[in-house]
Formats: structure tokens, C-alpha cells, sequence
């Protein structure tokens, strides 16, 4: 069951409705997904177009069953050394992903007392943002899609 | 009053306690704020290390009271734009930002019926993934910081 539309979520630094909340993830320009500290898929953002399909039935799973298995190792090596603390960030890049050029990052998730909680998989179109040069400062704005 | 760490937040997509949503924003490569349909600033992620600073006495300001007299009028046509359904989306880029090359981006936020919710900024130092090339598939973790 879904949460009511309407009911407060409040964080340390700001609160949101649970709809405020799903906007907010479905505009970002990167699409995120959450396995938690038991390597549970647990989220992903509902975000229109998504590079990397996810879809309903990997929630509540273990990350093991929702990945390729030439990426299982590499996923596993990850993780653990998320979980040990020994690393933090790990950015991988394609040139060509349907014609896009994208990364995928992954990041370790920790609480204030830098106990792991999960990893982040963040995952952005950077065809755009690769060729800016200068400065915009004027309003342009982006085309409908 | 911060909600219990442990409540469990459930959006369409998924589900994370409210001391994994916390652990999620600080660990975007890009730093959010959200003000609301009524120009209200509600939410900024709390990033370590912020391009654009965020206090939480900003916090249920109106918007017009924090930023500077210079980018007003552009705020104000922006949020008019958005309400009115015109424009959904606008990027500034600055090359030179703190010696980071920065994107600032404005996006409307919308519900299913396309109502207005408010407006997310999106602010992301792009100087690393600018200058991406070629493939990277291989493991190599991001230096620690």
C-alpha cells in the first residue's frame, strides 16, 4: 500500500508529502536506485525514459537476481569493499548507450556514524552536459520533450 | 521535530526509512532545493561540500527572500512559467564557479494530473564529467575525498 499523498515526510534539513517527494524524484536528471545494507532492492525512481529499465517485481529482492551474471562479480567486489569502508565511489562511463553518452555511479550510502546503509546507483545521460562551454546566464529554456 | 530514523517512507517505487532518504540526498552528485506551489522553500539536500550554500532558516521562507535582488525578475518569470504550464525546464551553466565548471538547473515539478507542485534546483559540478571520453568498464574507485 502506498503512503497517503499528502503525509509529511520530514528530514533534518527540510520536509515534502510523499507526492512532493515522488515529483522530486521523477524530474531528477539522474535516475537512482537504492539496494539497502542487506543487498535489498528497495527504490527506484520513477523517472519517465529511464535509461536502465527497473520495474516493480525487483523490489524487495536481492541485487544478486537483478543483474547480468558477467556483472556479478564486479557488483560483488563493489559492494564488499562499500561495506568494509575501504571505498566509496566507483564511476563507470559509456560513450554510446542508445546513442547516448552516460554514467553510472556507485556510491556507498552511511549514516552519521559512517555505518553502511546501502549503495546508490545513479545513472545520467551527460550528452548534453559534456559539450556546454562558457557561460549561460540568459533564460533559455529547455524544449518540451 | 525530525521524524524516527527508522519510519518507513512508501512511494510507488519503492520504500527507505528516513535515515536511508537522508543518506540518499547527501550522497547525490548533485545538490537539490525544493520550494513548494505556494513559493515556499521546504527542502535542500544536505550535501557535504555544497556549491551553493543552504541554511535551514531559509526554511519555510518564501523564495523571494533568499536569493539576491539581481535574480528576481528571472526567478519570478521562471516559477510564472511553470505555473502556467508554459515551460517545464531551464538550464544555466557557468564555467567558472569556484574553479568548477557548474550546471544550475529549474525544473517543474508536476503530480499525474500535471498540477503544478513546485520547482527543483539542481545544481551539479560537471568539471569531472565533462571530460569523460571513450568507455570505462573496468573498476577504478573514486579517490576518497
Amino acid at each position: 500500500m502506498d503512503q497517503p499523498a499528502n503525509d509529511l515526510i520530514k528530514l533534518s534539513t527540510g520536509n515534502f508529502t510523499v507526492e512532493e517527494l515522488e515529483a522530486i524524484f521523477s524530474a531528477l536528471p539522474a535516475e537512482v536506485s537504492f539496494v539497502d545494507k542487506n543487498d535489498i532492492v528497495r527504490f527506484f525512481s520513477n523517472k519517465p525514459d529511464r535509461l536502465f529499465l527497473r520495474g516493480k517485481g525487483a523490489l524487495g529482492r536481492d541485487l544478486r537476481l537483478c543483474h547480468p551474471p558477467r556483472f556479478q562479480a564486479v557488483m560483488q567486489q563493489i559492494i564488499g569493499d562499500f561495506k568494509s569502508g575501504k571505498e566509496d565511489r566507483v564511476l563507470f562511463w559509456r560513450s554510446s548507450h542508445k546513442d547516448k553518452f552516460i554514467s553510472i555511479e556507485y556510491i556507498a550510502l552511511r549514516n552519521e556514524n559512517k555505518e553502511y546503509l546501502g549503495t546508490l546507483e545513479v545513472v545520467q545521460d551527460i550528452s548534453d552536459i559534456r559539450i556546454l562551454e562558457g557561460d549561460r546566464q540568459e533564460l533559455v529554456y529547455t524544449k518540451k520533450g
